[in-house]
């Protein structure tokens, strides 16, 4: 594709020749010729000077100029000129619509038109799949699911019993919605009876739900995951939780039971938040922090227990040079006990 | 079912209106007219005043009543009633009975009277099924592995060759038992050997394990896991690690190989215990807890490393405070520098 | 087998009687009659006193001796004795080679000879599987994906399309390869767009991954695991993140986006990385570490944020103390406004 003709698709000014042909698009690092890259983290802009792609996508503001031999696209957000650039000139490989003849479908499931249900793939009775949605092989959807219209689930996706899944969801590989809580009564005897979990699960619209990610139905109630929020690969959401819409969850977080997310958090890689509490909206949590009580909406927080990043910095920061600092109160300690040898040795009386 | 029914069969005494028609079992806060719910956590306890249940099971010795408008049923263990109530109440559907005309079972496998096994589970040879055990679509049972009666293996499980697991066992989605431990030679050359994992593993009676948990096989001895566990979502038990009886590990815990947690003991979310060390009975490790070492049995532990709640709980508050506190001693510094400037001004000896 | 045979095979040196009958390699607690055992690991030094195996793998150096009961094989590398004797007196069984009639593969796939291809397994159009590679049952290989010579790819393994896999790679049940990394744009309404992640994954010869691990592939560039690294269960690999040769990732390790992890690092049980970092060669980061910021080559690190292993033990034993240290300082600083209050009560002019 021409650049010239990228760039209207795009949206963005061309600084630069708009006839050069581009065929991918590219790291920075690894972009050579021919090859679409863009600049949107700061961190990479010293690459500039040295890339040997063919064009660069860079915010319209950004005042570092690529060299000569590179074009530039300009763009009011970069990032998504670029995720718009990935989408026109990579493809993605269309499954074939239709039943795969090695499936299971319950006789009286519904099937919405032009689903694409693959080989292997198990439906149980009364589930219902909507309008162009793909189902990949190895899948298992429990009696009563429902699905809506445009969803992708992966490969071997298990999507149990009666879950309510809405339209445009993707679910990654492995992902289990709908398994059962972890819900035990300890008896008198030290074993643990076991709570049926059979109520409800409910995945919004534009939820995507990432590679082997649990996520737990409850006893009563319901689990939800509100629209539009992203849940990475390995996380682990909790009976009875629900996640605010346009929530980010990266990747082996994990949210204890009966808690409630509110929408736009982000809770970074590894983070950890206990049961029966509440996270405001806009509250962003730092890597591998744990949060044990509620936290006010918009709050930054980091560290186990969770402060707010800023205290947390600082205490970090000091919790590194504590052998220096237990020193120094050593050594203040010798020079007090000094003075107080001193002023004794003086034999001044003491009170007067 | 009328309340008054459900008393008799729940074993509770009612305290209003027998004659209500109770339909559901819910949450305190999403209760309403038809349904029974319940407190057993007094964090939920200020509910009672605003539900709109039409029953609440709580507490013999609970002295907060409940709105007029809502019956209750007094129980001496209002959890148990609870999850007895959500069993009356609820009805799970059960998988048919029989082997899928989709399955592939060995023709030397053994199953027992009354299996369920659904579409596209595999089943090795040799491998055994007692009576009664319901394995859903996609599972795969490996050479030799042996299941008892009464169990649940949820989609997608994959217990791997001669794995033994006893009776009333649960598996949810995905887990994996059974894979090779992660054990390796260093070589001259930096590279690495594999040690062969072709031991046992064996899960007891009652045990029940979360979805997409994994459980690995050691190269000699064997993995275990003991009566009555319970074990969540998404753990690691490392190869040649003993978990004992009634343990409870909740979702993300890692337990690196050669260790043994003894019986009763309970590890929060993401707590990660080392190699080669024991847990002993009765231990509890609040969430993310790092076990670098052997615990004593009772101890309540906290932190990375672990030590006494207590203390954990102390020293976290006085990290919190780091930056004030030094200040404080920077301050005393300051002090004494003016004090020793002061003495050394008046001129009297040091030495005498 | 006789241990002198052992012996022979295993090149040690024997110390005892070399008709002794071996049937099992057994660890030195269980280990009885008829059981060869090893001591590699110091801590389990103290067992060689009581153990009833008939005899025991030791290094050449090693100067603690076995009782007279015990034969010993004289090792320069026991570990490496101990995984040659597992590999002698242990067989695994060989799934059957072929293509299961329950399988799906697509027409215009490429099968080597000597393949093992299992029931309900998924091979898409054009891909491609080397000569006696193994595909348990389940597995789900995508379209145009490539699989390399005497591979095993265990149950329920998904290789998404277009994924290139060496030789010699093993993949433990339920792994996901190629899922879709975690790329979003925050448009102006709050709601994240989906960046398409297109681009590759390549797994090179002799790595080993474990169960229900997830390793996404990016949006541009790729994602690549060098030879002879080995990753464990529940491991979460962003999009384009590069491991390194030989390196070993424990279980429930979590590497965000971008990242390079060089050769020959060692990261520790649910040790998170950060996105855009390079963690350099040989380097090795204790469990649970978070690491935010690049570290050098070779260093030994530990805690979060991250520092260098031995300032991380003094600070956490100093940590622990706090409550003490507080204490101390709190009494200082009674002692200096004793001192304060004495030199004050003097009357003597401050400024002289």
């Amino acid at each position: 594709m021409k650049l010239r003709d990228l760039a209207e698709r795009l949206r963005c000014r061309i600084e630069g020749d708009g006839d050069i042909e581009i065929r991918r698009v590219a790291g920075i690092e690894r972009a050579g010729p021919g090859d679409l890259t863009f600049v949107a983290n700061p961190r990479y802009a010293s690459h500039l000077k040295t890339t040997r792609a063919s064009a660069v996508i860079l915010a319209t503001g950004h005042d570092v100029g690529p060299p000569a031999s590179a074009a530039v696209l300009r763009s009011v957000n970069p990032y998504q000129s670029f995720a718009d650039a990935v989408a026109l000139l990579t493809q993605s490989v269309a499954p074939p619509r239709g039943i795969d003849r090695l499936s299971a479908v319950a006789s009286d499931a519904t099937l919405g038109p032009d689903v694409s249900i693959g080989a292997f793939v198990a439906v149980g009775a009364g589930a219902r799949i909507g309008a162009r949605t793909t189902i990949y092989p190895g899948a298992v959807i429990g009696p009563g699911a429902t699905i809506g219209e445009d969803c992708v689930i992966h490969a071997r996706v298990s999507i149990r019993e009666r879950v309510q899944i809405g339209h445009r969801v993707v679910v990654q590989d492995g992902a289990v919605i709908g398994s059962d809580g972890f819900g035990f009564v300890k008896q008198a005897d030290g074993s643990h009876l076991k709570i049926p979990q059979r109520a409800d699960v409910v995945i919004e619209d534009d939820v995507e739900i990432g590679a082997n990610t649990a996520i737990d139905r409850p006893a009563v109630g319901e689990t939800r995951i509100r629209a539009g929020a992203k849940i990475d690969n390995l996380v682990q959401i909790g009976h009875g939780v629900a996640i605010g819409a346009r929530s980010l969850l990266a990747a082996q977080v994990g949210i204890a039971g009966s808690t409630t997310i509110e929408d736009d958090v982000v809770l970074a890689g590894q983070v950890g938040v206990a049961g029966h509490i509440t996270i405001r909206k806009g509250v962003v949590a730092t890597a591998q922090t744990g949060i044990p009580n509620s936290v006010d909406a918009g709050e930054l927080v980091s560290g186990y227990p969770a402060i707010a990043n800023r205290e947390w910095l600082k205490s970090s920061a000091i919790f590194r040079q504590l052998p220096a600092f237990k020193h120094r109160v050593a050594e203040l300690q010798r020079r007090i006990a000094e003075l107080e040898e001193k002023l004794a040795a003086w034999r001044i009386p003491l009170d007067r």
